[in-house]
């Protein structure tokens, strides 16, 4: 990913941040002769990333090969009359504020039954942790969740190399930042995440 | 990208909306070994998706190679608890709704000034056209955007393939739907785009 030294991102915490408010990963490898993607709901445990897909994904059979996980967060168009600097000397033009994550490793399958039930349980309990009542795996019927369970595997990317990325105005000054904020409000944007 | 034919996505106008309401799309090609990914505002045009880049971006260097750029619209972790005959039978089990939208061809890099003006003119009448006052191109100093368009490349990718996915709830019970609808905006989510 092209990244100018003030749109680097190293900050740990605000890439696992990303990653656990974006949580759905595009994940990218070669299928043949072919780019192949899918999107995955990923948790990130220190420097993996786990999810689930089916069976029937050919990424199943793509164990071993490297691939990259991409999370984009929270994304918009900024105008340049967002910017107060601009009514004086009118040298700026629109932008797009952005951050990602690119993750760099290889494709673990797992086909363990007990490995993969673990995995939904823990992502079932990650995203249900904001409901009062909770739903939870052992909710459903034994042997529903055991024809479940042969239908998919557990997919583990062990993080080799990060690029991260935050475009967020945090090359603009204080005044022109607050702008940006005004201006996303009043086109009914929630700024949050949006600028640095 | 797996797709159960229930989830495949041939509605043009959907992919064009799709497109239109996220347009940051992410470009992933091969560079040297290794995926390289990056991700630009596009539009659509016809058969094509264009915007443009820095000139220092690896893509630039990537003119008549392979790509697959990605589009991913609105997603949502979906709990059981949202479906009303979960209450019944309980044979439900979390899912995430998403759409997705992949698009293959070849990059083409476009030097020619007058084409890259025409294209940030183009990107930028698009974005600035919600609001009461448009901001055009036109608006900052000539030899200021003079310098800027040095610094830019037009990037074109002709469409050859389209792999589109919506998840979006349609293999659910009329009941059902309505009840993820409810569940998401009683999250605080609102439900459009999540739920077909």
């Amino acid at each position: 990913m092209y990244t100018p030294n003030h749109f680097n991102e190293n900050d740990q915490e605000f890439i696992k941040k990303l990653v656990s408010q974006n949580p759905l990963g595009t994940i990218v490898s070669i299928h043949g002769v072919e780019l192949e993607a899918t999107h995955i709901p990923f948790m990130m445990e220190d420097n993996k990333i786990i999810g689930h897909i089916a069976r029937a994904n050919p990424f199943t059979n793509m164990d071993g090969q490297d691939c990259l996980v991409i999370f984009q967060g929270n994304n918009a168009y900024i105008s340049p009359s967002f910017y107060p600097t601009k009514h004086i000397h009118h040298k700026e033009v629109p932008t797009w504020n952005y951050s990602a994550v690119h993750f760099y490793g290889k494709i673990k399958i797992i086909n363990d039954k007990a490995e993969i039930l673990k995995i939904i349980s823990d992502l079932t309990d990650k995203h249900e942790q904001v409901f009062e009542n909770p739903w939870k795996v052992s909710d459903a019927p034994n042997d529903y969740i055991e024809k479940l369970l042969n239908a998919i595997v557990g997919i583990e990317i062990l993080i080799e190399k990060t690029v991260a990325k935050s475009k967020l105005s945090q090359n603009k000054s204080d005044e022109n930042k607050n702008g940006v904020i005004a201006g996303l409000e009043s086109m009914g944007i929630n700024p949050q995440n949006l600028v640095r």
